[in-house]
């Protein structure tokens, strides 16, 4: 029997905020430290570790999260999710992208199919059409071959793809498996669009529109952007377009499209990386190989996500730090630090992950909660945000968590030694340095040069990003974010946070405005 | 007779706190919001307007801001700097980033030099070279044209510069002043030099090296991975690269460059794109006189920033609304939210503007100080990030204050009607349906559905993101924040909290390492 409760109303929530708290600087210290960091890490698979060492937790905090996972009832809860009960309440749906990956507990029924058997198709026809494209089978009008895939989409059908995308880019390149090269439109000033046209040969661009309903006005526009391009270029844009969308779409059946891909309801636009909606355009760009193996990574840590003990589900342990940090420690923010080049997207991916997801004030029964939820998220590589924005995460007044990622080598196989030490060692050692730094801090009589330390972080250590720890990242996260709005008992699943922008703007563009939204109509020559 | 005292010591500070609070989505609604958007505006010049009229201010509070500025010497402080004292007591600087915009006030000797006739050598030196590669007269060993430039640099030498290019890349194309494309590597990570290299032709690639102190480790190190490509590739690095630096560096007068430019040590970082940091590679892309009307935008809003009465002062005002919503009002962050694609990376260039100058505990004299100072900034550009954190912004548990910029017209003239209206007129609608939504809410019985407003925000409008603008928007921000800073007390001209991630790391590559930072560098292999 499960059962949704306000984390306010939960007992062990109550005894975690009165657990001593951990001086951080102070644990971190000496060989204590050592100790720490050699404890305080859980496997992730595949030569991947979350590390949480610097977090501000010992063995009684861990003990304490350990109950609060256990009242709150976490992995029964996930059990439920993809066992097919209707986790998303407001919209009525079921959850189901880790189905998209793999079979965790039961078939799944819905629409009159075995969902799991549903994902596995559209995969497979992807990949014999991504095969077909890659060996000529299926080529422009002048029986030439496609180089370019181009996503049109937004939000969920644009930042996740193009994070995974940049991700593997130049690691396909080295390892061979670069197929065609992604480029994506998403915005819809005009500008985002022409921008792109403006860099590819569209005789020889296939185009994926991406929208679950088949109505999003941005990717609707933008559609109908390039279409006049590909006329104007005399091309027939039907023959350089496919769809991914929802098998009820209007787009689904439409003759405007080579193929039409599919996703459905219980796939959420920033849980759809490993659906059609990532697998075409990462198909297409890098083979349908890579794209298995990107899925076999998130199916990993979607099953160590299954596991009760706390110190052995690195998600659900991430997700109760993150949320003791946010209620019991204040801390509002949360920054994403990847020391990765491939990775430069993956916190503007996370961004929409965690606050669309996380960013409520209403429990999953529609009532106002009265503790907060979702962090502010923000994060760019290492070692550019150290030259950027680190001097207020040392020094400044607010704390802010981090959240860090590290690879032992590097992608492309390329590097130069300077001062005895190759770029990924000098890489490597600023992010340890770091870690330090933040937690231990160093004393200076010189206050401007004091770090007070006490700065929590964790990293998530591994020894390439590729494709099989990429996909292993992104589940990951996922399923943090899970469990952290199975904590604030939101509903992760809905967005209704995004509706009045749209219905306003849509009131603009009819002239059927008053008050300030009529004088900033005039401000703007609407 | 300037005096530097504590934010928590000003009297008019302490009558601020006690001002009634503004209900936004109260005097935001019917003909009252109507009223406020007319009248809460400043003119910044070139067409464009500080719209703060969803600010949560009332005539009460302004006057209660402009008595503050009045009583921190805002305005002084500024003439103080312009005119040459050393207001980065910290590192014991000039502070003239302005000087290389124009002349504000009294000369300034530093250096046995006039310091703006030296600012405008550089930037005439850079021209006649930018002409040079630009005509033919500068080529390569094999007398062909150079078609891409590429910055080295990181911090400062790379955020500013490359959101600068991205914002003027597509209006260059299509006002015929896009001259060569420009690439940029920062990182360390040595993926990051290889994938850019991947993308260019080397043998036609101009590189800037950007480094002040020309000890930049990150730069050194991607130089160094660069000359090995280029000798990989056969050809004599000195004959592609020039380098930007100060004139007592290592690299100011070394053989292995084309040509060196300058800056100086009372330029920092993060003020640096309207110095020969942003200048060579702007140059180089676009033309001098793109270089030189940006600046001519920057010039503008500094000349405004002049202005003592803060309703005719844009970034004084923007300034302490910002110190009102911070330590008044609680809000910890700001999201910076440009409806134009050309300004992708804008905000990233304002995260370390803003937070690597205001992220301090200390005050100027290093004591602490017993209140906030900078926030957490980030941002996307709209309406991308609609489709992302915008729900927590909407419907989150804490309220983040925003900043709007909108253009009347796009950058490259091409555009779409769908449903009876442009993709710009779009773009438009969003942005002023935001700032409602935000402001005013809706209520719902569905609490799901329901939106609370009370979300405070400002809107940047212009005709046209163009060279001009684009300066103007720049140097606003920049003196935003030094206007921010002067109020905190701060000095806001120095970096202490990057030195001992620094000084860590080189411990670590050189395995002088104990405790818990041994075993991190043992995890990860160094």
């Amino acid at each position: 029997m499960i059962n949704w409760n306000n984390l306010d109303t939960i007992d062990s929530y109550q005894a975690l905020s009165k657990v001593e708290k951990v001086d951080l600087a102070k644990v971190m210290s000496g060989e204590n430290g050592a100790d720490r960091v050699k404890k305080y890490s859980v496997s992730m698979g595949d030569g991947l570790a979350l590390n949480y060492a610097a977090k501000q937790v010992d063995d009684n905090v861990l003990a304490a999260l350990a109950k609060l996972a256990e009242d709150t009832q976490l992995v029964e809860k996930f059990e439920a999710l993809y066992n097919g009960e209707v986790i998303n309440t407001g919209e009525k749906r079921l959850v189901l992208h880790h189905m998209t990956r793999g079979q965790l507990g039961e078939a799944v029924m819905a629409d009159g199919v075995d969902k799991r058997t549903f994902y596995v198709e559209q995969q497979n026809k992807i990949a014999e059409f991504a095969n077909k494209v890659h060996n000529g089978e299926i080529t422009n009008a002048a029986g030439e071959k496609f180089t370019t895939v181009v996503q049109i989409g937004i939000g969920g059908s644009d930042l996740g793809p193009r994070a995974m995308y940049l991700a593997l880019e130049n690691w396909a390149k080295v390892n061979n498996t670069f197929k065609m090269e992604a480029k994506f439109i998403s915005n819809v000033d005009p500008d985002d669009a022409a921008g792109v046209l403006n860099t590819i040969d569209v005789a020889h661009s296939i185009f994926v529109l991406v929208s679950k309903s088949g109505t999003t006005l941005e990717t609707l526009t933008n559609e109908s952007f390039v279409k006049d391009a590909l006329k104007n270029a005399g091309l027939d844009a039907s023959k350089h377009m496919i769809a991914v969308t929802s098998e009820t779409s209007p787009l689904a059946k439409s003759e405007d499209y080579l193929a039409a891909f599919f996703m459905d309801d219980y796939i959420g636009g920033r849980f759809s990386s490993t659906s059609a909606v990532g697998g075409a355009v990462l198909s297409l760009a890098f083979g349908p190989e890579v794209f298995a193996q990107f899925l076999e990574g998130a199916a990993m840590e979607d099953a160590l996500a299954k596991n009760k003990d706390l110190l052995e589900n690195p998600a659900m342990l991430d997700a109760l730090i993150g949320v003791y940090e946010r209620n019991i420690l204040g801390y509002q923010n949360t920054a994403v630090l990847p020391y990765s080049q491939g990775l430069s997207r993956f916190p503007a991916h996370l961004q929409q992950l965690d606050m669309e997801s996380n960013g409520k004030s209403v429990n999953r029964f529609g009532e106002p909660v009265n503790y907060v939820t979702g962090p502010v998220i923000f994060g760019e590589p290492g070692t550019n945000g150290q030259h950027s924005f680190y001097q207020l995460l040392h020094q400044g007044t607010d704390i802010v968590p981090l959240q860090f990622v590290g690879f032992k080598n590097n992608q492309m196989g390329k590097d130069v030694v300077i001062q005895n030490t190759t770029s990924q060692q000098k890489l490597c050692a600023n992010v340890v340095a770091q870690i330090v730094a933040f937690a231990c801090g160093k004393a200076d009589e010189n206050r401007n040069k004091n770090f007070e330390g006490g700065r929590p972080s964790s990293i998530i250590i591994g020894e390439q990003l590729t494709p099989k720890t990429l996909g292993a990242l992104l589940a990951h996260f996922e399923n943090k974010v899970m469990f952290q709005g199975f904590v604030w008992n939101v509903n992760s699943f809905d967005q209704e946070g995004v509706q009045l922008g749209k219905v306003l703007a849509t009131r603009v563009l009819a002239h059927e405005t008053d008050g300030a939204l009529k004088v900033y109509s005039d401000l703007l020559n609407i």
